[in-house]
């Protein structure tokens, strides 16, 4: 078994023109780390083949392991393999069981089948079920080159069914102990002081603050196997959580509608929702994950004063009087809501997400949050958000979800 | 002035973790691009300093001008400063109107910023507003580096407001004549044929395909200035669009809710939304651009079959006899929408996300979208979406408002 240093070479031109992002490349190391397998360099190129083979020296030089993504497809501009193939000093062969698989699944005439099942004879061959480019393995005693299609749900499928399987059986996984803590509404500032004392007081953890809109994650690892170590981990995140109990969520992936959907689905609850400022998106981000419908009912997004009248029978003399961001109108929101849809809870949120529309009373970021709980006196709190309109909103999502979660857990 | 070769270096271990995509790099490299200065590399590097050394002298061996962001912070483990300053052979000096600056920013007692201020001699300072470091260009016969704050919109400040300036005037852009395409609800399969066509006819002109969920947007692309060629890139453009002219809108970003916001607008019509499936994720795209109030007026997002009864009087025979999912389901759906928000036209969605909840005759993907318009009859088609629950919504939300455009433009 061989200690690995890993490269990831992502290869296309959209890339370096910035027209998509290299999600790849972060999802690869990801599941990389999750196995033992740090990763060192990752590397965009484009698919101009003097500018490919000096990029695959230059990695192989440094790392006895390169994975690539990209140009493995059937079009004209697509030489990675034999680019590869060359480096390994491999000739071709038309793979027959590969051929005919691809004829049944994508018809016998379509001609670039023949390009995709010709094969490099010293590869292994890494099969695709989901497209036409399988991935290859090649090796010498230096190098372990991985090419593997840059769709990424190829990609994804080829790396954990395949790749994965691989490395381990091969190389030696690096032992780490990590724990994630997340927390809402609670800023980068406020954890950065406990952070640093925790620090000094447990040299031996690495820490890692991972702050976005209204969330902040905390990574903590201790590498090798060490018991002592390991327990001083348990110790640090522990004294983490309890300093900022008010804020912490509990969450596999750090995404708070995780952890309604358990509380809401565990307590047999139903949750509705009246958004105005965030125009949809708590909902959106509440049923992206599957399974919302066993606890949540719908969203009035109520944009106009006149559906916050119409339909969540906010008073006009409300909205006239106070305004449509204001304590008075979220609470008079969240009520309505709770007539109208006979939920369990309640929650609804009123604010100015910017850029225009702000006063000097209500500046842009001044959102207002109500929740309501079936029987009892609902209430209402205000956040203060600051970037642009999309920072607003997402801090907004997280922050309500966080208060909903206190509420909810009482 | 003299021709650039530019590279981008991000640095940071949770990028190498996966933990963070590295979207900085696309949006440099895109930043660039609008410029006439295309990237010809990206690497992503550890902050550890014998690698980022390396990285940097790799860097500048291969390209001109290499930029960089990350590394800058005040915090122990950010080293690029001294490793570029040490490559250009620069001292360091403590920084009068920086520091002066920052302590009235962030307050006279914070310690890091003395360190903040502290910058290289050699180095042009590029002023940070929005946070404590600033970045810096260093600049010899052979070289010009460029390091940036890793903050995204820290980094973007800057990047706009002094490095483009920069570059603009030390170097020479490349001349484009580039057009953008924009389709919805067209399958990459149905319009690589024409592509390969028109590549044929057009030999001159580079075209790249960017499909996403529901939308293909298409790049067509010649170099240099050429009256002849940008001619064939007009008619070529054109022909592309005659072809799939039921699927074409118009939008600066290949976003259709910018079409939606404009017509709306500039037509003095007012919209709201029915959506299930979609879960307020069509109100959450729409809402996300500032400006939407001026005609949306909101979305009775109805999860639940008993709010699709309540809120937006689907009889319940309806819902019973054809299921929630149907053709009859969305067009009462749209005719109740109407009823209750008074809005001159109505989008209404009801469909399977997946994974569960598919059946024989209506399996996952399949999706009713219905539209409505005051004072005529609604009308409703059906998609079928492939993908995993993510992606079928996407594609909902893209041709949902896709064919609202036709329905509004007629």
């Amino acid at each position: 078994m061989k200690k690995s240093s890993i490269e990831i070479i992502s290869i296309g031109t959209e890339l370096l023109k910035g027209r998509i992002v290299n999600t790849n490349g972060a999802e690869i190391s990801r599941t990389l780390m999750m196995n033992g397998f740090p990763t060192s360099r990752h590397t965009v190129v484009s698919d101009e083949p003097a500018q490919l083979k000096a990029a695959f020296i230059e990695s192989m030089k440094r790392s006895q392991v390169v994975i690539t993504t990209g140009g493995l497809g059937p079009t004209c501009d697509d030489l990675t393999r034999p680019i590869a193939a060359a480096l390994f000093d491999s000739d071709f062969y038309l793979d027959e069981t590969i051929l005919k698989d691809l004829q049944k699944r994508y018809g016998p005439n379509v001609i670039s089948l023949e390009d995709q099942a010709t094969q490099p004879k010293n590869a292994i061959i890494l099969k695709n079920d989901l497209g036409t480019a399988p991935g290859l393995i090649f090796h010498n005693e230096k190098n372990t080159l991985i090419l593997m299609p840059g769709v990424s749900k190829e990609m994804r499928a080829i790396l954990q069914s395949q790749v994965i399987p691989y490395l381990l059986k091969n190389f030696t996984q690096e032992h780490y102990d990590r724990r994630h803590l997340h927390f809402f509404n609670l800023s980068e500032t406020l954890i950065d002081p406990s952070m640093r004392e925790l620090q000094r007081q447990f040299p031996g953890i690495e820490f890692g603050i991972y702050p976005s809109h209204g969330i902040v994650s905390v990574e903590a690892m201790v590498r090798g196997k060490n018991k002592d170590l390991s327990e001083q981990l348990s110790e640090a995140c522990q004294s983490l959580k309890t300093r900022f109990i008010d804020h912490y969520f509990e969450s596999e992936n750090g995404k708070i509608e995780e952890e309604i959907h358990r509380i809401f689905i565990e307590n047999h609850l139903t949750l509705s929702l009246a958004e105005s400022c965030t125009g949809g998106s708590i909902a959106s981000r509440l049923t992206q994950k599957a399974g919302a419908s066993a606890f949540f009912l719908g969203s009035l997004v109520c944009y106009s004063n006149e559906m916050k009248h119409e339909i969540l029978r906010v008073p006009k003399d409300i909205l006239s009087q106070y305004g449509a961001v204001s304590e008075q109108t979220v609470l008079s929101m969240v009520t309505g809501l709770l007539k109208v849809t006979q939920s369990d809870f309640g929650l609804a949120v009123s604010g100015v997400a910017g850029p225009t529309g702000g006063t000097e009373r209500t500046p842009v970021g001044t959102v207002w949050v109500g929740v309501g709980k079936k029987g009892a006196k609902p209430f209402a709190k205000c956040l203060h958000a600051t970037g642009n309109r999309e920072m607003v909103i997402e801090y907004t999502v997280n922050c309500a979800l966080g208060i909903l979660r206190n509420a909810v857990l009482g």
